[in-house]
């Protein structure tokens, strides 16, 4: 393996911090985490499991936020050095095609792509049920939704930043309709994100070992790298005292992204500090979004953490990948297209 | 209203039965039921749960078969009278569109509709859990297996006999991976049979009645009546023990299909015979197909008995029409037209 | 143990058959059974689950009758010999004390008894989850619903033909708002019908047999006989395919009917004919009310089947205490006035 | 609205602290919490979920006491400023009517309220299940038990601090004899405090927020207030990781109690501190008791942390009031008298 | 594969049927099943799940007998033809080995087999939950109890008819206390009957085919043939309506009984017969028991039917052991010796 | 009770902290908990619920690490203090009889214990499904697994220090193959630690106290003193959040090791310190081993703490086993010599 580049933009000022002496994990916490605390804005008692991207000389999210009644939306935030953050006090206001008020019942767990000069939202939407829900917007000041990809009952979607073989990609994880006690990531296809087909099963929960044992899930959108699409991604175990939701890292086939390359048989991010081990969902952290520079490798994961905060944790390109590959393991027919 | 009538083709040598003198109910068995007893082939120890159409001068069916070692799989049959069957003894062989085998791991409850003269076959397959599965045939010797039209965890698609829109149109009823304790049936349309999209919700389980309060599902492929679609279905409710298939019927608005239009509150058919009430999975009626004349009117209903046994029962479309009609519940808002 | 009597009234045009010669059980079913079959009624599937009583030359019942739409109504039948009964087309239309319409949402499993010469029925009712209903009649007319007696959840609520230390009595079994896995039988007290108090334990599920093993549930209205109150009811165990419903007796004191006097170890009568076997609910006999003639001692007890069919069974009032006492088993603190 | 007073006796011996600057929740939490500690008390490890009261020159609380072996019962305790506590060694010796000993196989989550002139203690008893024990102390030495109001199972009994329309009136919440996934609020009326009668329903879990979607309970003994009952209760949400308990509050018409004059649609108070987040109950405020100043509108709510500790948070009749209008949400028919 | 021979004794005064004309299956039930009814001796409900072998110049037969109070016990019973029984009014009387009694609490499914001229009753027994109960005799009067060999939870013990390499050998299916959702077949040795141990996995649930897909365990004493030993089992699948028990056969190596030879991928028997549909519990046939001829290989399979009746069917080891060889499938590490 | 003497050797290095002042519970934490941190070893994320003993002039151990991929296996550690300790960085590498490697599919919870100059480890393996691993070494170098003691599904073995009555003696809890919702203790006996038998039950979970309701388990190799056995073991309960793990000890009687003399109603330790309330499993102390001088009486106990770190708790044999006494509590049979 040669060296591991990222395809696709510089990001000179995005965040960083050197990996600390002596540690060995392959990813390391930002010095100041939980970048956001609890009650971080007037009616809202809890920000998690967000997405951000660059905009323009600034830093747009999209947040999880569960108000003071305890249900989800999504609000915009904003930033200028994806650090610090400033959140809009209403929910995001979607309206369909033809420009009429089109919002969700409930939307959580957000993912954020540009592709096309285009950006996408993805999420958890109400569509008699846990479906996918997709919106686009150019400006951050319309957002338009568009058709759900799928039927229910279905979380995580994660679409692919560019298309691949004339097609628009995206993942997501089927499951049923409560707190998922199973679930596999597959990947369908589209020509015009109206209609969607050519699904195909990606990768497994288990393995040899036991953390990704219950279910896993597709987190922020792939990075196109030399070896294959980087994907960051949640792995989920059982204890008799509830879930413990961990991170890891899989690198997908470039041209067919249903195969899996190499997937790490380890957690590489596992709760361990009081703002992942505590609060309103406990043991939990939630990859849903980088920021990453191309002429440096480095990335920044940002995680939700005990369904309470947003942490950030760094790597590089060349230290997770050649991560992924020395841990490398082969769960089920991973390496295989998935179509049965 | 006035008189209604099916929109499609002669069919006089189809099986018939008058009504029974002084029966109120809208719908009646064939005396000689079940038309498919236990053990009807070598090493086939159940039928169920099946389809037939005419095709040529004969009758074909597509049947759920439980082999010996209590896997189903789905073999074909043929008949002259669409009553007395021989089954082939071999499953049916799937390829796919390059010609090379492609089987399902299981198979299950099929249905067979023709669509601009190509027949097509859907039914419950093994796509990492239990999926749509779709082929074509337009000779009964050649089936090729096409993309699974939707992720996990689905079943009970059901295709219409003609595009809507310029679109294929399917129902489904999305649920689980397991013995399914709910669900709604589901529309999406497709220009190609490849990519799906335009997911719209049907109609719910539920209503003032007790029957359907489980789950429902959509049985035969709906017949174009004058009134709009008319399309049999089965409702479940659950007892202590165990839960109960009953049949009824709705009718959909034929250039908005997913608009409910009529939906009976009440069963039509309901395990009562001893071929219905004991078997492999005791209580049981499970509609999977129609044949229906034109002319006439006529309607013979093949539905699976006790997932042991076939049965057949008749009506006509004026008689199930005006029933449903008249006993018309609205149940959620499934008069609208099912996009969130 | 002298002779035992029934204290009551004459009732010499109840239904009667002698015990057949050679059997050894206590009760034996009527050789007509069902006396009333499925679809007993226009729109009406099945009726069981019922209770009956004499009133003026005639017998009058109180029948839990499910429509073709799967939700449980009382319905009033009229009938000459007790056997052969003719069942009004619409249901008990319920009114409060000050006349106005107060039916409930839901009604199932009635009872029936005359408490100083007024009616009152007694069901299962919807008071924001299943309770206990409680309503009056004088002439099968008018049915006045009074206050429901207890807090939900509560089923089988059974009221005692006379007051017992000035105080109105009722039996009932609190359990859970579902299909309820478990339950004791408790008794409470009124001095007015609206206030209820001093609850007290009576009788427990379990003992040394496993046909009550899961859950126990007060029959038809006790029988006062000179060695206490006769109450028939059911017990009910689980098997790995479901429920079974069996029938037995108890003895409770005449003067504390907390206490339990005897109480077979033994059921009485079990599913074992083909309309107790299977029906909609398979393997269910449920006893709801008795007629009792004080000259002969012989009782006709009405037994639900398979939550499908009527069944009529008989014993005499010496025969069946002695059998009671002869087969005692003291279960947990049944003999106890049941206070903690 | 006028200013809301409270309509009751004077307490300026009340514990108090303002409200902080810039705070925008209508409550805030002492700066000393929690004021009860793990090991409270020889042979007592935790204690929470308890009720206090100002008695003579000082303060009386009735403490759920969990023992070194983990079974809950009732503890005396006293103070002098309502914070610092002393405890009996002791658990509080019931005795019945007769003078006879008679003390709960456990008890927990003490309510205290004084009626007329007698103080009133409302717990979690066994009854054969959970169920609502009652007793009654004039001077804190002697207690006598009541006959228990309901039958099982039931949980929260609140008893109100006078008698309305001539009648005692009791709040409660039946559900199961486990971990009670669900339940509402009921009410009840007694004219003796023996019999009880006239059950309602007062309030629903759910709304359109999450943070109640699983079950609600009464806290405290309703304030009287010009504007209606004021109610703090605590509601219940489910997450992959177990349940979190939150409080808020509703307003109940002084007449018509089982209506529902206002709700909030929001918690007021949520885990958040580490003593609420984590504990032998991970993630639990559970409010039982108040002090209240009719001169200043001070209220203190006592409220038990995680299943360990016990805490206190203040606020005013006028703000929790205004709040709650301001944020009202009308659920199910929560301004219906609850009758069925 | 030569001839297929049993080795062990003649038998010819078993019962025996030929094959009827045409039947392609390799077992067929006897003509006039059930052999034994409902309510077949005083206080007795049902006979099922029960074990015969030839004593002197009769049939001896260990059964299950569910008494009126639903509680199984061990009766005895005696036969001329091995098809008519004559049952003790007693259950079996047991005795620990200094001749004290030792009755077990409760006791079912027995199965009864020879050992160098003792008789070994094996039974599922109650010790602290479900377990293997184990008793010798020599003349079927006096009933030695030794020690249970195994901790529970443990059911379907079945003990070869001779020592190999020179240690007693059990089968046994260990699970949990209910109503065991999960099970393999393990193997254990014991030189004294005392001391078990070298425990052995034998085979698993499983296979290509759903119909043994939730449990198995073993049924009749193993019989010695040329080609190994034939085990005749019931093998477990579930429906949404409840689970159905099929019987089918394996043929285990004669010196290592812990390796798996050959499996029938196929039930041989399933429920088809009223008598097998419908009874106590649905859906169940049962093999708890053979007779079998060592001069013309015949064999009288006894087997439990609906947990109400007991049936017999037949077949020759000729017949099974080719069927078992046609349709022989590995699952698992059948055929591993299953140490680990 | 004269003095407490600890009937075996002096270890007089072993780590002490004596009692603090005011403490009133008979057990106490090591000042510096947790001795072995998260992240302790390379590619070890978590060490807990491990054993230690004295080898030669050093402490050895046989720790449960999870790796980062989250199985657990038994990595040895050495240590001079006992309180600072290097891990191996390999698993330890098990051989059969022969030599031959034999490695467990996983292996977690060890016990280790000297009997007659071997060592022996007794630990949770995958035997078809949870079970108990037994191996024994003398040089801490070669690891040499013996039979399985039992057949699965079984947890918490535990070897007595010598043999009674010639036999050795295991502890063990019977219990399913999940997350064991419930069990007791039993007892068994071999020979020659190849066949084991005699099995006896010995204690129970419940009793008045909660804290050990859901089910217990052995802990450390029982202590031989002057009044019996002292076995430390866990007993947990279950709350709406999750099952809690404590601490308590009981004393057996020396010859007769299944009757419990004495056992404390009381837990002695229960989580309340951080390292104990959160982790990866929140809430569970779990003692596996004991230190102990015979000399001084001094006891140091090993425990897990929230599966994530090691503590350490002192005592002394006179102050614990005074306590047990003074706190006894007789539970169901446990007296008893538990055979049935």
């Amino acid at each position: 393996m040669s060296n591991v580049r990222i395809i696709g933009n510089s990001l000179p000022r995005m965040p960083w911090e050197n990996k600390p002496e002596g540690l060995e994990a392959p990813i390391w916490r930002h010095s100041a985490n939980p970048i956001v605390p609890r009650n971080p804005a007037p009616g809202i008692a809890r920000i998690f499991n967000s997405a951000v991207a660059p905009y323009e000389d600034r830093f747009v999210g999209v947040f999880r936020a569960e108000t003071v009644n305890g249900r989800p939306h999504l609000s915009l935030g904003w930033s200028d050095d994806a650090l610090s953050w400033t959140f809009d006090e209403r929910p995001i206001d979607f309206v369909d095609e033809e420009g009429r008020p089109f919002n969700p019942g409930y939307a959580y767990d957000p993912r954020l792509v540009q592709v096309e000069g285009v950006y996408y939202i993805i999420w958890c939407t109400d569509f008699y049920g846990a479906a996918i829900g997709l919106a686009r917007t150019e400006d951050f000041k319309t957002f338009v939704r568009l058709e759900n990809p799928f039927l229910p009952f279905n979380r995580n979607g994660v679409l692919f930043p560019r298309k691949i073989g004339g097609n628009y990609v995206m993942l997501s994880r089927p499951s049923d309709s409560g707190h998922t006690p199973f679930g596999d990531v597959f990947l369908s296809e589209s020509p015009d994100l109206v209609y969607w087909g050519k699904h195909r099963h990606v990768m497994s929960k288990g393995g040899q070992g036991w953390w990704q044992s219950v279910k896993i899930g597709g987190g922020p959108a792939p990075i196109e790298t030399s070896e294959g699409w980087l994907m960051f991604y949640h792995g989920v175990t059982g204890t008799c005292n509830g879930l413990v939701y961990s991170m890891s890292a899989v690198i997908l086939d470039l041209d067919e992204p249903s195969k899996v390359k190499y997937r790490s048989a380890n957690f590489i991010l596992t709760p361990e500090e009081w703002y992942e081990e505590r609060g309103f969902v406990a043991n939990v952290v939630f990859p849903c979004a980088t920021l990453h520079d191309a002429d440096t490798g480095r990335i920044a994961i940002y995680y939700g953490a005990a369904d309470t905060y947003v942490g950030v944790a760094y790597t590089t390109a060349e230290e997770i990948v050649r991560y992924v590959i020395e841990t490398n393991e082969i769960i089920g027919d991973d390496r295989e297209i998935g179509r049965m």
